[in-house]
């Protein structure tokens, strides 16, 4: 028995999240069954962090056991030929039987894709989020560095979220820019269920002239669900991968990643 | 009567490509459609350079005739409400009643996005070509420097091409990358049908090492299609629009040329 670890890139546009379903139009369910068409026995996956209806991802990483003893890259492209077109493992490694996909990982960090502009979407549809009134970097930079450090996060965690406690690190948010697309880049020690799209809500509130940045602060203290901005759209919201201890040397970059315009 | 220009972008994945067609699944039956729904009387459009099946547009240009008196801008914001999410309106003008958005294109500009990597596309599936192999790029500059300039291009042109003459002007090729992905810009008096995927075809071949630049050279002055490699996939290809002369003032760029990566 060997434990596998692959790194996984996904638009996650036409899946219903990355969590198994009866269904089957999950992310999950699709990358069970081409592993185990390509491994010819059962196999079930663990992943670092699990991803919402229209989330997509550029360094998933998920962990399996497996009897079968291929050549480590055929983990790649054996498993890619089984894979929808908007789904492709980017890594495979051999990271050792206690490696844990889930448990073992320190820092997530969340991209979120953003065009500014008058008009909506249309090459990038359901690959970026979209406001139409221009943002404010400074005001949303005085906001976000009021949610930085550890805190009881509640106010931005969604009613059906399972983690045991509200309480992260959020360690940086960095907001840039080119041309009409902002990325916003989140890094914690893990994130609530719907945590950086609340985030958004707030920050996009913020930057659009709504809310003042010691709002955002307010909101965090009232640990209320009901006191932050909406839920912000999945579109432009993309996983980039979990952090590992530098000893298990997993791979932090795809070249998926090269793929986002900013 | 007057006479309107639109700049369009769009997706081209789920598109038989830009020209109407009796089962209606191209860009201008869907443009067209809902230019008449917001008009409320039958609009045909007239585009700057017809895109083949999964090519996509960041500043197509269209015109089109109305006896409807509208705000400007509600030409883009209103008949962006009744097109599908991977077709927007960017910009609306008023040229003029001689403007003709193909005869007064004096040059066009394509680029085509592509992604170098042992593993295949995924997030941006459909909107990169892929290549394995590493590339070479002084041997594609080499290459390209052979192109431009006023050459009959027969070797690059599809056997449907309807173009009166195979005589263009190939002002410039611009080769650079990001990461990952390449992007290789090309702009021409006009283009023949298959043109940009056909000098892809060469380019990539001697990328790849397969052939020496001056090859290149050899397929042009072959003026046989037979000579060059084969058509490259449509995927990574954009129309980034046509030039017109300055006094028209149309604009050249549009928020969603920022998307693209490289």
């Amino acid at each position: 028995m060997t434990r596998i670890a692959l790194g996984l890139a996904y638009r996650g546009q036409d899946y219903l999240g990355w969590q198994s379903q009866p269904g089957g139009r999950t992310v999950q369910d699709r990358l069970e069954a081409a592993l185990s068409r390509f491994a010819d026995e059962p196999i079930r996956t663990v992943c670092a962090g699990r991803t919402d209806s229209g989330v997509h991802a550029l360094n998933q990483v998920v962990h399996f056991d497996t009897v079968r003893e291929r050549e480590l890259f055929s983990w790649v492209r054996g498993v890619n030929r089984y894979l929808p077109a908007d789904i492709a493992v980017q890594w495979s490694a051999m990271p050792g039987d206690s490696f844990h996909a889930r448990n073992l990982a320190r820092r997530r960090r969340y991209a979120y894709l953003l065009l500014e502009s008058p008009v909506r979407p249309s090459v990038e549809f359901g690959a970026s989020g979209w406001v139409f009134r221009p943002l404010d970097l400074s005001a949303m930079q005085a906001a976000a560095a009021l949610l930085v450090g550890e805190h009881d996060f509640s106010a931005f965690r969604a009613a059906e979220c399972q983690a045991l406690s509200p309480v992260k690190t959020l360690y940086s948010v960095h907001i840039g820019r080119r041309g009409a697309y902002w990325r916003f880049e989140f890094e914690a020690s893990a994130f609530l269920h719907h945590m950086v799209r609340n985030l958004m809500g707030v920050l996009l509130a913020v930057g659009q002239g709504g809310r003042s940045p010691a709002w955002a602060g307010e909101v965090l203290a009232s640990r209320s669900r009901e006191a932050a901005a909406p839920t912000f759209a999945p579109d432009g919201l993309y996983f980039l991968g979990p952090r590992y201890d530098e000893p298990l040397a997993l791979p932090t970059h795809t070249p998926a990643m090269d793929w986002l315009p900013a």
